[in-house]
C-alpha cells in the first residue's frame, strides 16, 4: 500500500464557551497529536472560545429583527437576494449567505458569528500548539454554498502553517505541456476532506489530516489569499441583480463629456440589431461627421417623418432605446437636439 | 487514536489510451483495494480510456481556431466572457471554464473532452469491479474554478455507488435546533480530498478514500444530482453579462398588454428616487386614474411646459428612463400617446 493520507476525527472536545483554551481542550481530547499534523478546526467553536455571539430573542417577530440587524452588521455589501435567501459579501471578504451566521449548535438566545479575523485566529491556534511543543498546520473552517452546484461543502476561513495553494505554475507533463490548471486551493480541499470525518450535530468540531507535506510554509500565509475582491470575480453580483443593474444603468445614462475611445462598427450593428423592429417606422438613423470637442468617436442622426408632437416624443424615446442598446455593447453615449432630430455622439468606454 | 478515513494515492498506472481497461490497470497498480473503498478517479483517464480526444494542430492560429470550434461543440451556453476566459454550461450541465477541455497530459496533436456521461462512466467502472469481485464506490473528478474565491478545487463529475449528498434534514442539534445546513455534497468533498494526493504532473490520476461509510447506496445515485439548473441557480450568469442583458432589456421595453398584477408604491417611489435629476425640469409626472383594458393597475401622466420639438423628445426620452427604473423593480410599463404627453400604464410583472 502507498503512502497517504490519514483523516482523523477528534471527538469529546464538548461544549466550548467564551475563554476557553482551544489548544488544551484538543491536546487533551487527542493526546495522539503529532508534529506535521493539519487540524481542521470548526469555526463556531472558534467563534465561541472568542466570545462571538450576539443574543437575540429566543422566537417571534422579535428575533427576526434582530437577526435582520445582526445580519447588516456582518454585511460589506448584498451580493444576491432570492426569497429568504440573502447572499452578501462580509467584512472579511467572504461571500456567505446570511453572512455565515448560525442558529445552530448554540442554545436558541444566541447567534454565532464567524471569528472577526480567522487568519489571525489559525495564527494565534499555532501558536498555542507551539507553546505545548507541537508544530501543527490550522485551518479554521467553515460551510458554504457555491454557484452552479448543489449541496455545500466546508471551505477555509482562516489557516496558518499551512500553504493556501498549491501553485504548479512553470510545471510541465510528462508531453512538454505548461500545466494550464495551476493554482490549487489546498486549504479549501483540506477542509473539505475534514469534514467527511466531522459531524454536523455529533460534536466532532475538529479533524486531523495526518500525512500532508507541508513544504514551503511562511507563517504570512493565510485563507485570506482565497478571497477573490469584487473588481475581478467575474459574479460578483447575483444575475437578477446585475440585470436590475443595468435596468437601472439605462435609465441613469449620463450626458456628459465621452471618453473618446474608438467605436466597433460591430458593435453598432449589434445594437441596432437589438432595436431592430422595435423603433418608429419613421425615424432615419443616418451615420453623421464626429466634430471635435464632445470626445465623440463616431455619432449618429436621428431624423422622423412624423413631426407631430407624439412623432417627436417617439423618436426621444427611440432614441433612449438605441442608447441602451449600445451601452450594452460598451458603448457609451450623448444625445443633443439636432436641426429637426438628435444626434447620438459615441465614443467606447 | 481514533478512526478516520485514508486517503491513499494509486501509483504507476501509466499512459492512458483508447480501449484501456481501466479497472484492470487499477487493480494491477493497487492490488490492495477492497470492498468498501472509494476510487476517486481523474476524469481525464476515463476520457482518454472512452477516447474522448479529438485532433487538433498542434501550433499556430490553426490551432486556436480548432480549440474554439471545439468549445463551441461542448458548450450549452455561455455563461460568463473576460480576456480569454470563457465559462460555459456544457451540454451535460457543468459550469465550467472552457467546457473542461484540457490540453495538458495529452499530446500537442490532441485535446481531451470530458466523458460523454460521467454517472454512466462511473456505473460502468464500478461494474467492471464488481465483475472482479471488488464492491467499490467510483468518484469521476474534475477541477473547476469557483465563483467568489481564487484557486481550484477538484469536485465530482460522476459517481456510482456512493451517496452524492449526505442529508442532515431533520435531525437536530445538541441544543434542539433543527439543522438549517441540510445538504453536504460529500462526493465533492472525496473529490476534493483525493486531489490531495494526487498530482497533476506525477501521473496519480487515481486515490483511494478508504473508511468512508458507504450506506444507504442506490445503484440510481450519480453526481448530476450536483447540478443546480439555470433556472433555479441565482449566478446563471456573469455580472457583465446579466447586466449587458438589463441594458438591452431596456432598449427592448415592450408596448403590450400587461398582466394586471398589483404595483407596490414603493417600488415606484424608488424607481422615481433612480431617475431624480435627471429628468428636464420642465417635466411633470403626476399619479393618474386606471381605465379597464390594458391590464394596468396603476398609471402616470407625463406632461412637459417645454413645448417644442426639443422638449417634446425629451419628454419621450425622459418617459423611457422612467420605463427602465420600474423594469429595474419589476414593474412593466405600456406607453401610451395622451393629449399633450404621454400615458404610462403600471402593472406588477
Amino acid at each position: 500500500m502507498e503512502d497517504g493520507l490519514e483523516i482523523l476525527p477528534v471527538r469529546g472536545i464538548g461544549h466550548i464557551v467564551a475563554g476557553d483554551d482551544l489548544a488544551e481542550l484538543i491536546t487533551a481530547a487527542a493526546p495522539w497529536l503529532a508534529d506535521g499534523d493539519v487540524l481542521v478546526v470548526t469555526s463556531k467553536i472558534v467563534s465561541k472560545a472568542e466570545g462571538r455571539l450576539v443574543e437575540v430573542p429566543a422566537d417571534g417577530p422579535e428575533r427576526e429583527q434582530a437577526r435582520r440587524e445582526v445580519l447588516a452588521g456582518e454585511t460589506a455589501r448584498v451580493v444576491a437576494r432570492r426569497g429568504p435567501t440573502t447572499i452578501v459579501q462580509t467584512h472579511h471578504g467572504f461571500v456567505m449567505a446570511a453572512a455565515g451566521i448560525d442558529a445552530s449548535n448554540v442554545d436558541k438566545t444566541h447567534l454565532v458569528l464567524l471569528p472577526s479575523d480567522p487568519d489571525a485566529s489559525a495564527r494565534q491556534l499555532r501558536a498555542d500548539f507551539r507553546a505545548r511543543g507541537l508544530d501543527v498546520g490550522v485551518i479554521i473552517s467553515d460551510t458554504m454554498g457555491r454557484a452552479w452546484r448543489n449541496g455545500l461543502t466546508d471551505v477555509a476561513l482562516g489557516a496558518a502553517g499551512i500553504e493556501p495553494i498549491r501553485d504548479h505554475r512553470g510545471e510541465t507533463d510528462p508531453y512538454g505541456n505548461e500545466l494550464e490548471i495551476t493554482q490549487m486551493a489546498v486549504i479549501d480541499e483540506l477542509a473539505a476532506a475534514g469534514e467527511l470525518v466531522k459531524g454536523k450535530c455529533d460534536q466532532v468540531p475538529v479533524a486531523v489530516v495526518r500525512g500532508y507535506p507541508r513544504a514551503g510554509v511562511r507563517d504570512s500565509d493565510g485563507a485570506s489569499v482565497l478571497l477573490r475582491d469584487a473588481g475581478s470575480d467575474m459574479f460578483s453580483l447575483g444575475t437578477a441583480e446585475a440585470r436590475a443593474l443595468g435596468l437601472r444603468e439605462a435609465a441613469q445614462l449620463p450626458d456628459g463629456a465621452l471618453p473618446g475611445r474608438p467605436v466597433d462598427p460591430a458593435a453598432v450593428d449589434r445594437a441596432a440589431a437589438t432595436v431592430a423592429g422595435l423603433l418608429s417606422p419613421a425615424l432615419t438613423v443616418t451615420a453623421a461627421e464626429v466634430v471635435d470637442g464632445s470626445g465623440a468617436t463616431a455619432a449618429l442622426h436621428l431624423t422622423t417623418r412624423d413631426t407631430t408632437p407624439p412623432g417627436l416624443m417617439r423618436l426621444g424615446a427611440d432614441a433612449h432605446r438605441l442608447r441602451a442598446a449600445l451601452a450594452a455593447e460598451s458603448i457609451v453615449t450623448l444625445s443633443l437636439p439636432h436641426e429637426d432630430g438628435l444626434r447620438l455622439e459615441l465614443s467606447g468606454n
